[in-house]
């Protein structure tokens, strides 16, 4: 047997994910090898993902969507991570390969369904990658913006959440094309970096805005051909009324909407009719049969340094729950990763 | 010259338009022939339309929409009509060609812009039909049901301001398309008209209604694949929490909103992510140019009998101002025309 800490759900969130709905636990322990006759894969877990859809399970019902079967008080925290087979049931696993995909936020994990899981073929790129730009949220990036955005050289495109782990991403797809690139972000930090390092054309602090749509006029004169949406509420709002006719809106996410009792109602949804506005939420799951021509599209941009990508780091299981509970106020730079072993 | 009959703004309209918005005038005439040297045409009004968009350019403010450019008080209100010429100064129109497009609510106009009418060639079905399912209605409904909703036989359709001129063939169309169809409408007459003429497979009406979550659940078991929405607001929000996978709805209007100070919050955007759903706002002029098209075929259905169509007929342009205000408060059955004239 090994001893296993793992990050467990305290009890249910209220709002936004504090530290303190988690806990960290030592008192666990895990066998060493999968049970005999499961084809189960009992892996060690190296890198895990913090991300946004994480928060609704947290809480115990989720202001009306009711889409999600919540974490358990006292059960381990799930999410996606990467991490390395010590033994397989499966015949498609073998000791030592290495994964991505649901896994806990614990050291070891036996896991019943491996056949969900990606296994990592090219290491010549840093492994936490695969949690980020060559995982979920990369995926999710590529095929909002290709598929959903239907984006052409030249047109106009608003990210908002644009420094967090599938922003940044969209920003430097619409570059890579030819677009005029806007993001928004919540921290003079952030508006730096999308300018500086992602080469966003341009940027604002959404907190220092009075006013959203002044803040889009000034930025898109010409109205937005296309929106990539994290954050739903107010800023989508404001969007519809800079829309160019024939826009698109690809709705990924709704953050500022997560924890609240209720959502905010979006009041300009008339301007679809009188621009053709074309809005369309996606889910990157439906994506992933087609998981190698994404990495074939997106492995040579990173290799050839085509596509900067920022990591925000936090070392250790303990940092899980103090990283997680940040994603929710923003405090992370780019996509937050928890490292509980490097190999 | 000829005394000319108007039916003019009084003054803008506050909340949904009234009769007393506008007002009948006898003390204007026309001349019997175009200007010299003008490509104008001078028609002679039969039928009017009486359209939503219009309770619009009632509006001096549109609550924030701005996009439309109001009536101005006194002068006389615009809207699309069927007329037969009188004189031209176009060589594409002669005397005695019927045509349909935007004429005034008057008994003679002269048209400064001819090229935007439509020639009628067929005259074997009621030319009160230009107003309504052989135009601008006919085509919204057309090509928003076969081209935002992309729908296939056997899907579960549901279309809101089901009785009126663009709702009826809505869901007359799905049914020829071998699709499951519910429509809501506001009395117990429009429902019957649903069920008995329309061939719906079920019908509520939405005012007698305490929650439209329940009502849609219960028409709808499977949930929706197709909305047709109409009228926005509460109803579009219930509609979100009852799509299916992947489903689409296609914004026409959302009467529920005209008139209102500020439009209702939407709040269940985010089921467009959860479920995959696309929305998309049209506007009918964008597909003018396939009006041949679209007559190829709408005509025969209406000469087969496989489409029923109801129109509500109001007599003399002096009842315009009453049918145009009833169209506000769902006092038509079927689509609301203005007889100005019979030939």
């Amino acid at each position: 047997m090994l001893s296993n800490k793992q990050v467990v759900l305290r009890d249910y969130a209220e709002g936004a994910p504090k530290d303190s709905d988690m806990e960290v636990i030592t008192n666990k322990s895990i066998g060493v090898n999968v049970p005999q006759g499961s084809n189960a894969v009992l892996v060690k877990n190296l890198y895990l993902s913090c991300d946004l859809y994480m928060g609704h399970l947290m809480h115990k019902t989720q202001g009306g969507l009711d889409v999600f079967t919540p974490y358990t008080p006292g059960s381990v925290i799930m999410g996606y991570g990467v991490a390395k087979v010590m033994d397989s049931g499966h015949p498609n696993f073998k000791k030592g390969d290495l994964v991505w995909g649901t896994t806990g936020w614990e050291e070891y994990s036996l896991i019943t369904k491996p056949e969900d899981l990606f296994k990592i073929d090219h290491t010549d790129v840093p492994l936490s990658y695969y949690t980020g730009i060559l995982g979920m949220p990369g995926m999710t990036a590529h095929y909002g913006f290709y598929e959903k955005c239907a984006p052409k050289e030249g047109e106009y495109v608003f990210v908002s959440a644009a420094a967090g782990a599938v922003g940044q991403l969209v920003g430097q797809f619409a570059k890579l094309m030819g677009c005029y690139v806007v993001g928004s972000a919540g921290s003079q930090e952030k508006i730096d970096l999308l300018k500086d390092k992602f080469g966003f054309d341009e940027a604002f602090n959404y907190k220092e805005e009075q006013d959203l749509d002044a803040a889009l006029k000034r930025c898109f004169p010409e109205g937005i051909d296309i929106y990539f949406d994290n954050v739903g509420g107010k800023m989508l709002d404001a969007v519809l009324l800079n829309m160019r006719n024939h826009g698109r809106i690809a709705v990924c996410g709704m953050v500022s909407q997560y924890g609240l009792e209720q959502p905010e109602g979006v009041k300009n949804l008339m301007h679809l009719v009188f621009k053709r506005v074309r809005v369309e939420g996606f889910t990157v799951t439906d994506y992933y049969p087609s998981y190698s021509k994404f990495l074939e599209s997106i492995l040579p941009c990173i290799r050839e340094g085509r596509i900067f990508y920022a990591e925000d780091v936090a070392e250790g299981l303990e940092s899980g729950p103090s990283a997680l509970a940040g994603l929710f106020r923003g405090r992370n730079i780019g996509k937050q990763v928890v490292v509980v072993a490097h190999d």
